[in-house]
């Protein structure tokens, strides 16, 4: 039904923008790396008849009219902003298996009852700026329009001015739109596919999340004449903490996560006991309750560690979404997409989180997901196969025909 | 004997080049601000009628006659570069107490038998560009100037590179200098002086010493789909390096430290796992196979390590000083003119490398300490009190006089 060859060539262009040597993409959120993949996505979307707007948070619509213009969108979408070392698919073939959907409608001449919409959200990422998600956090009112605007990178620039500064901050209202239905396409980010050798996963729902940031503060000091025991050092408390982030994760399974991604020893001499630590904290479970019960449990060791080194801290949330199980009809028209199709599929638990968790507070929300290699992803070396990826765009296509007459 | 308010002004005024909000000072090792620092020292020093020459690693030596040209100097001398976060005291004290020596034997129109050379070594801190104490290192002929000069910092910047920058590449030869006593003052850096009530350090030796780079390799991935037990998480492998670094440290009392003083996980993305890790070890101890030890059960834990999680590692020994013990005439001089002058005094041994260590390769050397305040530095907020420092110039004018008669 869709044409994998040429979702797979845009795929490649949209690739060129942030390439790494490594084979990978780092395309933050509204640098101006994004602002470029931004207009390559506008202009492939006008080039497909639709009218695209933007709006204050720099989220980008493109609709296709149906035939019954007082219909809610069936929308599709995901996100254009990549890890600073990530890869060419996490995100970007979802907003491309949407704009492959355009371009096939366009291709067979239908006219859908419903409007169609194809959506790039502003930050789903979340490394430039937290929390993950922004953009269709604001969109499904999670978060508001000014709050968000005055989060701020490590360099102190915030989301308004480095909008303003891609021109992305456009004029359509944030908030108050009516969602038909919303589906997205996605890489599935972990092994599981692959390893039980499916193309389709049909998504159940996804992991709550927790992350904070976490600072340790103790006393820089010469790392020679300060007697061990003297010692108030930041980094032996911050690995007791990142062992303890591990260890309650795995005491915590099945869906479970902890990760410590960023970490860091202040002021950083080799021959200085280092005086603050800065970290991150992701806690995720499928569970609400025992998403709670690992962050106490970590809790306690920060606690107890600061108490046995003289270490203060302060830890900070900085996102927060509960466990989420997606619509009924919606999980049903993706299975049955790929049943009509006679792909072999699965049921999942998405790990990540993604814009269709905040657009499931707007209406049906769905997703597809496709294997990718190894399961790795937020790697440059991340890849997925070209018949897998169509696949996902086939059913895509079935679902949000599906809902579009529904 | 010497002028504690000059040199209390001396130390001020060079404290101004690089001082931070803090009350500290940083002044990397061969910055501009370097240059500024020695370029003041250069002026002084041909105020106090002395002749100045420096050498290829950027060592600076300000030299007054004796009375026979024909003996060896009687050195004294420290460094001028400071640590990222770095204090008004380590280093800068021993070179102005070498200064203030001079401008009072003009005061007292004094000359001695034996020259006298005050020596400011090039990046001695070894924070900028490893390893530490190099310059007196290539004097002494530890180091090839050749593989000193190649050096590079994180930027990539060269040793030598960097000393054409600030002119501070000089003609006079790195090595073949005769020595005939060398004495350097400076401050503690510990806390044993304050919490013993005494004014002057005997210093008997130091602590041999063993850097390395450490760097941990895992894989990248999403901090929500890979499930715990298939991550190969480097920093989950670092927080095990920091803790044994520190219990093994604890496990080799007395005369022990382990420190991990630089510690970077990548990419550093909120919700990626980190594919790698960059860290640096400190290791000390007064006895050889002791500091041997602590290094063995080091890399045993390094192995362990890595075996568990899926790692590779790479150690790469970037400084190896064996413990030393100062020259017992020397030892004598300063425990001499302490008594001599009535201040209170004590044997101690120290934990911090310093410059004297490979002077005594080459002649007779010393130390003499002073307190610094809760025996904190390498930390802007390091401090000592002038009538403190006074005292240690006052045993180091003594020291020097007896040795440039001796
Ligand atoms: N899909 C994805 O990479 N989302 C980023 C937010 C998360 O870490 O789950
Ligand atoms: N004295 C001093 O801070 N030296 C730097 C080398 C070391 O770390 O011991």
């Amino acid at each position: 039904h869709v044409n994998g060859e040429r979702l797979w060539q845009s795929l490649m262009e949209l690739a060129q923008l942030g390439a790494t040597v490594k084979g990978g993409v780092c395309r933050l959120a509204l640098t101006d790396l994004d602002r470029q993949a931004r207009d390559l996505f506008v202009r492939w979307c006008e080039e497909a008849g639709c009218t695209v707007t933007v709006d204050g948070v720099g989220n980008i619509f493109a609709r296709r009219p149906g035939r019954n213009a007082s219909l809610p969108p069936v929308m599709t979408g995901s996100h254009i902003d990549t890890q600073p070392t990530g890869g060419k698919f996490d995100g970007c073939f979802g907003v491309l298996a949407g704009v492959e959907v355009l371009r096939t409608l366009n291709d067979l001449g239908i006219q859908t009852e419903a409007p169609l919409e194809v959506v790039v959200w502003t930050n789903e990422e979340g490394s430039r700026f937290a929390p993950c998600m922004m953009g269709s956090g604001v969109f499904a009112e999670k978060f508001t329009l000014e709050e968000t605007l005055a989060k701020r990178d490590a360099e102190g620039i915030s989301v308004g001015e480095a909008l303003n500064a891609i021109g992305y901050a456009g004029p359509r209202a944030v908030s108050g739109h009516a969602v038909g239905a919303y589906f997205e396409a996605h890489i599935e980010q972990g092994p599981i596919l692959e390893d039980q050798g499916k193309t389709i996963g049909v998504v159940l729902g996804a992991l709550g999340q927790k992350w904070f940031d976490l600072t340790l503060k103790g006393v820089e000091a010469h790392a020679g004449p300060t007697p061990m025991h003297l010692r108030k050092d930041a980094l032996v408390g911050a690995a007791a903490v990142v062992a303890a982030v591990n260890r309650v994760a795995l005491e915590h399974q099945p869906h479970a996560c902890g990760t410590v991604g960023c970490l860091q020893a202040y002021p950083g001499s080799r021959n200085v006991i280092p005086g603050e630590v800065r970290m991150t904290l992701d806690f995720r479970h499928l569970e609400p309750e025992r998403l709670d019960s690992m962050i106490e449990a970590v809790r306690g060791v920060i606690e107890a560690t600061c108490a046995k080194h003289g270490l203060s801290f302060e830890l900070t949330p900085t996102a927060d979404f509960p466990p989420l199980y997606f619509d009924q009809g919606c999980v049903e028209a993706v299975r049955g997409a790929a049943a009509g199709l006679g792909l072999s599929h699965m049921d999942i638990v998405s790990g990540a989180g993604h814009d269709a968790i905040f657009l499931a507070e707007l209406g049906p929300a769905g997703m597809i997901f496709v294997p990718c290699e190894g399961g790795i992803s937020h790697n440059e070396i991340e890849n997925a196969a070209p018949a897998d990826l169509a696949a996902g765009c086939a059913v895509l296509l079935r679902a949000m025909l599906a809902a579009s007459v529904a």
